[in-house]
């Protein structure tokens, strides 16, 4: 297997955030080798490094079982001025929510902090367990923790993922808080390098159309008669006008199949704007 | 013109929010008269509010020209147990971010505080006017103006709309901090009360579709078949499974019109999940 070997690797962080879970998986999965491990504050300044630097590979969140697409992931994903960095692989992980705390004792706990997302995927779990404390919003569960750590103050606790208990060094005091089971996230590993390709594989496009009655329809028409199939449609607003819309699609198979060529080609006459972002295999 | 008479109209507060804003307009129409204005917590609160309450209207956000839809409107609204309490109206306001404080001195200020998305939205005013000033994330424009007053400190600014000026008594800086100008929020206006119908109206619609090859395209295909104008599409995950979808779908026109009744007809019999939220026109 030939293996991608660049210096850096960019994720949103900080280190114990789901991404920085999901680099070391992509790592673990010996397709690509690199020296450095860089945390991003922001999925802007994660694809601002990968555009500057150009021996990189950069790991962001794009689904969300729960929440659904990471809107900032694609909405900087078109702001990319170099068409040469594409997507070219996805992970898919379980996001797992424990109760850490500098505590050994749940009865202590009078206040827990996390991300909002993380917090109102625990609810249930909250109402029955914590009725009474303080639940406080913060940034990042992977930032809740550290806050914990510090603090070191045992009324408080923190909601977040297994590796921030080790990094953090805290106590686990409860597992499986979330209250949807299956809470998984996909990510996008982008690069100017290119992984290997497998037999089976997606192609991810943004693009626009006119938005007069049928457009969206007419799209569609062109992948059925094609026989492409559409594994993702989302829309996002142009940011211009209320009304008028970008299409983020992914469909199975890659760019350079004959089917998905000729299709590529009926779509560019009648949409105003048109990118492929990449055409990759799932790593895991 | 007939006129809805009902005792509470609940919005997403607290007051100087942009959906008190809107709220305060809908009054304004004439077409709603109310005894109590109740602001709530969250959405989810506000529909819970209106599902006990039989005499009641309820105003929530459902899509901002820069952010999208509004996901917590959409998975709330799928969770109404009671189905006759519908989409009645809808109104669209312009969003103003201003720079507000208790000082009369932009060179006093070192930190400015908003909620993240309004924040992101005057980043180039912020990185222009105030490059090494520290930026705050709070849950709520709203929330930050009300802490910038109760604070009395001249060295803190908030970015919120000109209603806040005026209900927390505060100072207006700067206007017009947009970086994209036309800035819009549209709000949904939802009743068992029905509202007179005017000529021009649109419908919601939620359904979900087996995942096989072309699903969307099928539904597409019945609504360019009765001539349906499509003027919004997105999905929403179901929370179940990543890859499964709901699809959330505004069309021109009242479900009681012929050519929509008929396309109704044949789409029932292909989706899995099919409801109505309303068939609603512009009150403003």
């Amino acid at each position: 297997m030939s293996v991608i070997s660049v210096k850096n690797i960019y994720y949103l962080g900080p280190d114990g955030s789901n991404t920085y879970n999901a680099m070391l998986n992509v790592l673990n999965t010996g397709n690509i080798e690199i020296q450095n491990k860089i945390p991003q504050k922001s999925i802007k300044s994660a694809l601002k490094s990968i555009e500057s630097d150009y021996s990189s590979v950069c790991v962001l969140p794009i689904e969300n079982s729960i929440e659904g697409i990471v809107r900032e992931t694609i909405d900087n994903l078109l702001l990319l001025e170099d068409n040469n960095i594409k997507i070219i692989g996805e992970i898919t992980l379980p996001i797992e929510h424990l109760l850490l705390s500098s505590s050994l004792n749940k009865s202590e706990i009078k206040e827990i902090i996390s991300h909002p997302q993380a917090l109102s995927q625990c609810s249930k779990y909250l109402y029955k367990e914590f009725p009474d404390v303080i639940l406080k919003e913060v940034s990042s569960t992977s930032y809740a923790a550290e806050k914990v750590s510090i603090k070191q103050d045992k009324s408080i606790a923190a909601i977040a993922n297994e590796g921030c208990a080790k990094i953090f060094n805290l106590n686990i005091l409860d597992k499986n808080l979330n209250d949807e089971k299956d809470n998984k996230t996909r990510f996008y590993i982008l690069s100017r390098e290119k992984i290997e390709r497998k037999n089976a594989g997606k192609t991810a496009i943004i693009l626009s159309i006119n938005n007069h009655s049928g457009a969206l329809y007419e799209v569609l028409k062109i992948f059925y008669k094609y026989n492409v199939n559409l594994t993702y449609i989302d829309s996002r607003p142009s940011k211009k006008k209320l009304g008028e819309y970008l299409f983020f699609i992914e469909i199975d198979g890659f760019e350079d199949e004959e089917k998905i060529k000729n299709a590529i080609i009926e779509l560019t006459s009648i949409v105003d704007f048109f990118r492929i972002l990449g055409s990759f295999h799932k790593l895991n």
